[in-house]
């Protein structure tokens, strides 16, 4: 794309009111837009950046055999009144409006009553199951605290899976694979390393539930990490019972903060028996069919990147979630000969298939251009100037230095 | 994809209270699930057809320039007050809620005023101008009357494209480029030929607007359509003047039922004006922005092909559209020889880069597999049986025909 295009433009300042790192950086660089505390809008950077988030989570959601659907924001109460959730001191976060006709509904803050609901129409039998089924859906989520940026807002796109199994040992075994799929999810996004299995409070159908933590000192959680083990507990379970129980040791943990990025949940029987989800098993008996849940939020892992890797002049994004592979710059672009070769190469860039935002704009300086391509954060920056010759500066943005390298070498080692 | 692991069941009937035929029918076919009047739950069926929709209408939209962004669905109230817009008697399908803090917030019907407000961050110079951008968005409609499907929903994803330009002239450019893509996308959705550009009520700042009606029995607008011409007018700018200012005469006038399945409007300086979009023109002089917007609802383009293309039997998807390209059936699944063919036959429609949904299931009769098939209303059925030894039975769902033919002759086919 040619920058000249780009209607987004950066800013040297963020918004006074914006207090979270990660959401002052991505509105300087251009890539979302604060529209009220607590909701944002994508910009094309920002689109790109959660585009790719969302495809690698539904590639591990397809590999793990999920079948996506899209459900619906407004919510009948009936459905959660099943399950006692409908009231407002039962999820302390629901946003809730009125049809014209005066009756009450409410926004999604989650899905699982909907789907449960859905579910009965589509499953009756031992042979309907396992069924897996997940969306990139909308939550409302009325917080009064929405002061971190992308970690915490008021709507977002949430990937939320459902397991519908027949057994609990079913269901234990397709929970490791998710398990799996998520560990996957997150080293693809480039912050696996940095991100913990961690126990937390399960409910009547589980000891545990497990979440996945980013350490990060921004990170709204605490939790109890033993690195050895790469395993940590949620302050929330940090007894010495629940220690006892996992085998870790206190002297070996260290006391974290970190962000939530995913969690799965054991559900069991709590959706299914009283929204009357079950199932004939072989034997004629009727069954509740037994469930688990599994979410990631997109935009919170883009807001965990930008909170992990940055620098003083900006984002350092990880290449798979990068809003473009390359971050091509002509230098002195009223150069004759530097401007044909620059166009030239962006046109082999795109020819080689490599995502490329190329500074075309000649009404900046050239401080401007190098400070800009810092900001968005780009992984791969290449100069064309009358310095380069025959050659192109290549620097990764996570480095201080350039080399000049030939476009076959630079397209090779890309 | 393998029919035993869709989740979804046909059904023989739909919910009483579904009175409109497209919605019948998706229900039946596993498409679609109504969670309440208004709101439907999208199944992988109908995804799919929603997601080829949307990706149609995308690239026609990069094709005229657009960037694509997403804003919020939750409202501040201060822009749309600033453009008298925040009273429910000025528009009157408002949602609105409450933060915990008790301050109202709305839920977007349309996008205007919070784009308009955003684009004040990066438009300044006539330098920054013409930009396009467009979004896949959530619309909240609080509709008195919600009855007709997925023609008229309480929520819906919308396309909806802002055009901002220096100039009327420049304004009336892009707005023909967006005319012919809009006439593109219908003729890609399958349904162009049904489908009539409409003279519309204007407003301040232009005569017109323009809807595009798609003639349909069950449409919920009444149109005047002169079929020569290839032009309609909407009853409400029916009038003599009217009919005078086009050139067109009433004899040559039907009266008719259409869907209104897109619209554009000169918005003008309707926005740009309260919301202080503005630009520094060549000479130093500060300038409204001249806006235009481009509305399609996916989900109402889906509604509309089922509304056209049907029988007794089922839907018959366009092609663009449909779910899958080919509906593989083995017919007598329990005869090894027939069952191997089937599987080989899908392995090699796979290898061959063809979408195909086979129905490899072994407990229901071939009657039910030939009903279902129709029902769902895929293009290709390819049926492999005993009868069909080394041959295929090739039948499209629009034709009662069937051949026998090769393999390779029907991927040269297809």
């Amino acid at each position: 794309m040619l920058y000249s295009q780009l209607f987004t433009k950066t800013k040297k300042e963020a918004p006074k009111d914006e207090v979270s790192l990660n959401a002052q950086l991505l509105i300087k660089a251009g890539f979302i837009h604060k529209e009220m505390a607590g909701v944002y809008a994508f910009l094309p950077l920002g689109k790109r950046v959660l585009d790719k988030i969302i495809d690698i989570i539904r590639e591990e959601m397809n590999a793990i055999g999920g079948q996506e659907v899209l459900l619906g924001s407004l919510q009948n109460p009936a459905v959660w009144e099943a399950t006692n959730r409908w009231a407002d001191g039962s999820i302390d976060v629901w946003f809730k409006t009125n049809l014209q006709a005066g009756s009450e509904v409410g926004l999604a803050p989650t899905h699982e009553e909907p789907l449960t609901a859905l579910m009965t129409q589509h499953i009756a039998s031992y042979k309907d199951l396992p069924v897996y089924v997940y969306q990139f859906q909308l939550k409302f989520r009325n917080e009064t605290r929405a002061k971190s940026g992308l970690l915490r807002t008021r709507e977002f796109i949430m990937k939320d899976l459902y397991s519908f199994s027949k057994t609990q040992e079913d269901l234990d075994t397709f929970y490791e694979q998710a398990k799996q799929a998520y560990h996957t999810i997150f080293n693809r996004l480039g912050f696996g390393d940095y991100t913990f299995l961690t126990f937390a409070s399960g409910g009547a159908f589980s000891k545990y539930s497990h979440e996945f933590q980013t350490l990060c000192p921004n990170g709204e959680d605490t939790i109890y990490l033993d690195r050895a083990k790469g395993i940590a507990v949620n302050k929330e379970v940090y007894t010495d019972e629940v220690l006892a129980d996992l085998g870790v040791d206190k002297t070996s943990l260290e006391e974290v903060r970190a962000i939530e990025v995913g969690n799965i949940f054991r559900l069991g029987t709590k959706f299914s028996s009283p929204l009357g989800l079950s199932y004939t098993d072989v034997d004629g008996s009727v069954q509740p069919v037994i469930m688990g849940s599994y979410g990631i939020a997109p935009s919170r892992s883009m807001g965990t990147a930008v909170e992990l890797f940055h620098d003083d002049k900006g984002i350092m994004w990880p290449e798979a979630i990068a809003p473009f592979k390359v971050h091509l710059v002509g230098l002195g672009m009223d150069n004759d000969v530097v401007r044909t070769k620059a166009f030239a190469v962006y046109d082999q860039l795109l020819s080689a298939d490599i995502e490329v935002l190329f500074d075309d704009r000649d009404d900046v300086s050239n401080g401007e251009k190098l400070s800009d391509a810092d900001l968005i954060g780009i992984p791969h920056r290449i100069i064309v100037s009358a310095k380069t010759e025959d050659k192109l500066e290549w620097k990764r943005r996570n480095s201080s230095e350039s080399v000049f390298t030939t476009f076959d070498n630079l397209i090779t080692n890309l």
